[in-house]
């Protein structure tokens, strides 16, 4: 398998604002080429890093892009660097140099002294025209490895590699097919998701296993990569075959479908209705079920009562019951979720009292109310993390609960 | 000057949709103390490649960061590939064991045996601890230079690094002096920002400007690096001075503060308490202001009104004016804030309703009402973007309005 690493230049990559996204869009090329990319890196315009990291790159991969540093100016230092990391020279040509006068030429400029600078190729490279800009690309096979140089604005680029070097890739590389299955899981923490499944993803390395956490769930990745499309196919099945089960109940979709959708949907087809009653969060439930373009199908609205008085004023949950329990108990979370489901009329009310934090002893601790046709029920769970994760996996785990409920 | 390169580990970090924002944040940090980034890396769950990218990197740079792969799963591969990269062995810390096992405790679940893995530390290592997760970080000095294992969730490493590293990092490195200054801008699209101030920071490089939009605002960074503090401050007062009244009624905050913290001192110093009616946000209003830490001292609640039949069952807001104007309205705005103000009792309402698309040509528009003891306003904006960034920026404009007039 080639793999490839992508290394992007310049100085103003390595400051805290900017992002190298050539690398993102080459990536999703590559990997439609079978190719992995196995590193990419973001290096300065410095002659000697530069220079050290192509040759770091050629060790390590059979593919090697660089993207940027094609420019005139001095501090453009890509052509030189690959030269001397290949131990090559750079040759002037006169025909680039033509081409390049030329485009100044059509836009009614003149071309001055340093673009000279971009028609210097490096010994044995093909040029890669540039129909979006001056500096060209270059296609440098050594030792059976293959070395690009692409410029760094992103639409020369882009037409660049779609046109020079789509299909000489496909003439060097074998074919390859691609294909992925993936799992979204709600309610478990990525450690005990990767006990239970690790003894059977480890015993294959194709296809390739990634588990991934974040505050909307867990996503578990299989890439296989083969031949063919039925070999490919066939090892998903074998490897999702043996995980699914393990993650049945959790799985709340396989298409990357984040949980408000899923709940949304479920919603919909079985035409209920639904409210919110939020303290907690603050707000944080509606903001995720209504992310989802028309949610109104399904969402009717709901109370943010996040002190004691408006869960009393607007809820109509008793004083008693919260000087009694407090705010954050079973009690006041079951008559928030009816009071919301009985003021709304909606068909299901799901509710959240608890600690966020950022103190106490109690952070973490969330009632989660859910009152519907069939009555009210109320989960307590405790959560790990921050004020901000601790609120996110509180909705989560709120519109898990729901889902659980519509797919009984 | 110390350079320093920042590895991302994780094969998810080498797909096509995924970007490394830690090693954008740690580029602030090493910034700040006077460090240059020389190469930033992403490398994916391979033990060879990494260990190779931490080899290159250490004869490269004097500091080595890295970011992730210190979980408890197989495919964490970070502490086994330093350690074969400095040639040193890997031990097991009962002491660390502990402390996990403790955290697992408090969160009422057993600790399964792979975290156990996370109780190795590379010989000589110093442990970091987490304060937030439970893989403690590494601070290894080797022939004269750092290298740093960090974990890879953001507010683990953000937390570690600032209680960890940054006092270890003042020990050894030569003092330099950085100072910056910083204005957070509500309210003005980045272009016209960027239009008025530019022909001022452009003739300086000496404090550097960066401009950074984001949801909750535009930021301009001023940062000034010299031998002395005096001529540190001299230089941003002399940018600073010229900058500060171009924008001056648009500056939410010069210490990064964002709105929602701005606006909820505003209010607590005031004694005011605020409520509010959301419709096209859904709950990100609420979820905005209820971020902040204490919150409720001036939050007391409110109504998500989807529909319209909320906005009347909730609100109070008249059938008749929903017909005759429909939902998006100037009245309804106006109605729904003044129904949430005298239905919450508080002094001040927001409430928001409009168009966030995905679709229809109104997308963008939104009425934002704010009822108060002076009486009800309602301000109309239309507002670019897709439906997420249309509604942050509509949470932006309503707390900014609030602010206004507060500041009266």
């Amino acid at each position: 398998m080639a793999g490839a690493e992508i290394i992007a230049v310049g100085s103003e990559l390595l400051t805290p604002a900017k992002i190298d996204t050539n690398s993102l869009w080459l990536t999703g090329q590559l990997n439609d080429l079978g190719v992995e990319v196995v590193r990419k890196s973001v290096v300065g315009d410095d002659r000697e890093r530069l220079t050290a990291a192509i040759r770091g790159a050629l060790e390590c991969a059979e593919i090697v892009i660089l993207c940027g540093g094609l420019g005139p100016t001095e501090d453009d230092l890509t052509r030189d660097a690959a030269a001397s990391a290949l131990g090559r020279e750079l040759i002037f040509s006169q025909e680039i140099c033509d081409t390049i006068e030329e485009r100044f030429r059509r836009f009614n400029r003149k071309m001055v002294d340093i673009n000279r600078r971009q028609a210097y190729l490096v010994t044995g490279a093909n040029a890669l025209p540039n129909d979006r800009g001056t500096a060209p690309g270059q296609w440098i096979e050594h030792q059976g490895k293959i070395l690009i140089l692409l410029p760094g604005p992103p639409e020369e680029l882009k037409s660049m590699f779609a046109k020079q070097c789509l299909e000489r890739f496909k003439r060097v590389l074998p074919p390859r097919v691609i294909r992925t299955r993936e799992f979204r899981v709600a309610g478990m923490p990525e450690s005990d998701l990767d006990q239970l499944i690790a003894p059977i993803y480890t015993r294959y390395t194709n296809p390739t296993t990634t588990i991934l956490s974040s505050v909307g769930g867990i996503d578990v990745h299989l890439r296989a990569q083969c031949d063919t499309e039925q070999e490919a196919e066939a090892l998903l099945d074998e490897v999702a075959g043996q995980i699914e089960p393990l993650l049945a109940p959790r799985i709340i979709s396989r298409n990357g479908e984040p949980i408000e959708k899923v709940v949304g949907d479920l919603l919909r087809t079985r035409g209920a209705r639904l409210s919110v009653a939020e303290s907690a969060t603050g707000g944080m439930l509606g903001e995720w079920i209504t992310s989802i373009p028309n949610s109104s199908d399904y969402f009717v609205g709901g109370y943010l009562t996040y002190s004691d008085e408006m869960k009393t004023r607007l809820l109509g949950v008793p004083e008693e019951l919260l000087k009694t329990h407090t705010a954050v108990s079973e009690p006041v979370a079951r008559a928030m979720a009816e009071g919301a489901r009985q003021r709304t009329g909606s068909d299901y009310a799901l509710s959240v009292t608890g600690y966020a934090g950022p103190d106490g002893d109690d952070i973490g601790t969330m009632f989660i109310g859910l009152a519907g046709p069939d009555g009210t029920e109320v989960r307590r769970i405790k959560l790990p993390g921050d004020r901000n994760r601790i609120r996110a996996l509180t909705v989560q785990n709120s519109l898990d609960f729901l889902r659980q409920r519509l797919n009984q």
